[in-house]
């Protein structure tokens, strides 16, 4: 499958998350030599028997490349997850990552994790923590350079983050549980009803109606225009069929809202993440007329890559 | 069982809601003559077939008293109820409630139906409606006249109610989903999880910690505070049982930083509702610096007899 007189395998890469896991064989500047998605985040793995799913995984690739070293980053490395990789405590030296690395004696080869990121509580800021993350903006700066001096990287997902960088240090965050928020009351309360289990095609304008009444009821917040969801219905101005992408309008409305509350001026921004879930949030940020607002694609890979070869787990 | 020398009977009121029924037997001066709660809200009335739910209720005290003037208030009055009542519009005149029964034809007796309130969008508001919270402001403001010229009653619950009242008009409202919210997330999302499915007592603590967060939050909202439910206690800061009660501080925190965005001064303030969850505002008021927060108690069957008072359905 691989030519491996141009394409030499390197490195194994996985993002192991709570839903899903990638991994990636990698050759020398880390490219992709072959790619994996298995639907088993570690939500999914039965009896915490991760040991059991990496084999499967990578057993092969080892068969006929070799030993090779294997770096994860997610929630593979949270108490939940195979073994607990302590936290780094922000604001964290991005490069300081590859330092604190945890490392799994498994079969085939030993796994290496990536430490999450934990925000200490003080200076108005509540506490925090992120996994998985912290190895995307890793990527994302270096596809991004000129952020790394100061910008602001967003993550959109069912916990959606929005990290600060100043100085190649992350310096501050926080998770809004957008997607979340989203699921649960689309799927069990009243808001969710009247569109029942149909899935339409998006309503554009009603998603931006969304986002601009979330936008417009400022400081008030979500908590007071939540339940527009419905009257808007009962008042008809919005379509039973519509409330769900109001819905979203509204979260992801009240979500730009309140994370650009206090900054004088944007800084510049990334979104990283599903392209779906971009184009939205893109459409989103342009009713606040922020318009230069580009994806990031590949963020854990590439991440992944920088961090193995700071710890010099692949030759530079 | 009652004293028909002393106590006439005169009424039968009933507050019908989404999940519960409660129904009372007034007399003269609208004194109790009987009372019955019935798990009859119109979301548990099979086939929807009201008709018989009212007729097992009532029956007997027809039977007893003779043919009585019958009211109700509540969302009986909606689309998916027995009959729909349509909306007064606000801002509403209290008043004119009565003007604006609806009558159906029922057995054993007809029953009437007060409008609910729909609030419509324009200058700076967003639509809402209300079916039940109207009739109870009308009986608050009976048994606290000096609200009636400027007030803010607030009604705590699954849809808590914002409900301002100037010159004897209710001049405008918000719906705050925060009991929907609370139990939603408690059952449904990682923020429930930790806890399990333990029923603990109060962590006074945790609620106020959760009050005290929303409260400096300020204006960014809930929308940026929610996940600190998770990240206090991964950061060691409340236990796994307190996340319920933390949680539930949040929200109503929020609410209430929320409802007064704006307000210069806060309105002579009155609870209308449950007990127990008005105790709980109670607490959460004093972290406001706002103490004077009494409750109203039979609230509804106060502005039941006060509409059948003005409609005629009883003698003044």
């Amino acid at each position: 499958m691989d030519d491996k007189s141009a394409n030499t395998a390197r490195l194994i890469a996985l993002d192991w998350g709570t839903s899903s896991l990638r991994a990636w064989l990698l050759a020398d500047a880390g490219e992709v030599i072959d790619a994996r998605t298995a639907r088993r985040g570690i939500m999914q793995v039965e009896d915490g028997d991760f040991a059991a799913v990496y084999r499967e995984l990578i057993g092969d690739w080892i068969s006929v490349h070799g030993d090779l070293p294997a770096l994860a980053c997610g929630m593979i490395g949270s108490r939940g997850g195979w073994a607990e990789a302590a936290y780094v405590h922000c604001p964290a030296a991005l490069a300081g990552l590859a330092d604190r690395l945890l490392k799994i004696d498994a079969d085939p080869v030993p796994l290496h994790v990536v430490p999450g990121v934990m925000q200490a509580p003080g200076g108005g800021a509540l506490p925090d923590v992120m996994r998985g993350e912290e190895t995307q903006v890793l990527g994302a700066l270096a596809a991004a350079a000129e952020l790394a001096e100061r910008g602001l990287l967003v993550l959109p997902g069912t916990h959606s983050k929005w990290v600060h960088i100043a100085d190649r240090r992350l310096t501050g965050f926080t998770t809004y549980m957008t997607g979340e928020l989203f699921a649960v009351l689309r799927k069990h309360s009243i808001l969710g009803k009247p569109a029942g289990d149909r899935e339409a095609p998006t309503d554009t304008a009603a998603f931006e109606l969304g986002v601009d009444t979330a936008r417009e009821t400022g400081e008030a917040g979500i908590a007071a225009a939540l339940f527009s969801t419905r009257s808007r219905m009962l008042a008809g101005e919005i379509t039973a069929e519509a409330t769900p992408d109001y819905l979203s309008g509204l979260l992801i409305g009240d979500e730009l809202r309140s994370a650009t509350v206090g900054l004088d001026q944007m800084p510049p921004l990334r979104l990283i993440g599903d392209e779906a879930l971009c184009a939205r949030y893109r459409r989103a940020f342009a009713r606040f007329d922020v318009e230069d607002v580009a994806e990031i694609p590949d963020a854990a890979r590439l991440g992944l890559w920088r961090i193995a070869e700071a710890a010099g787990l692949v030759a530079v």
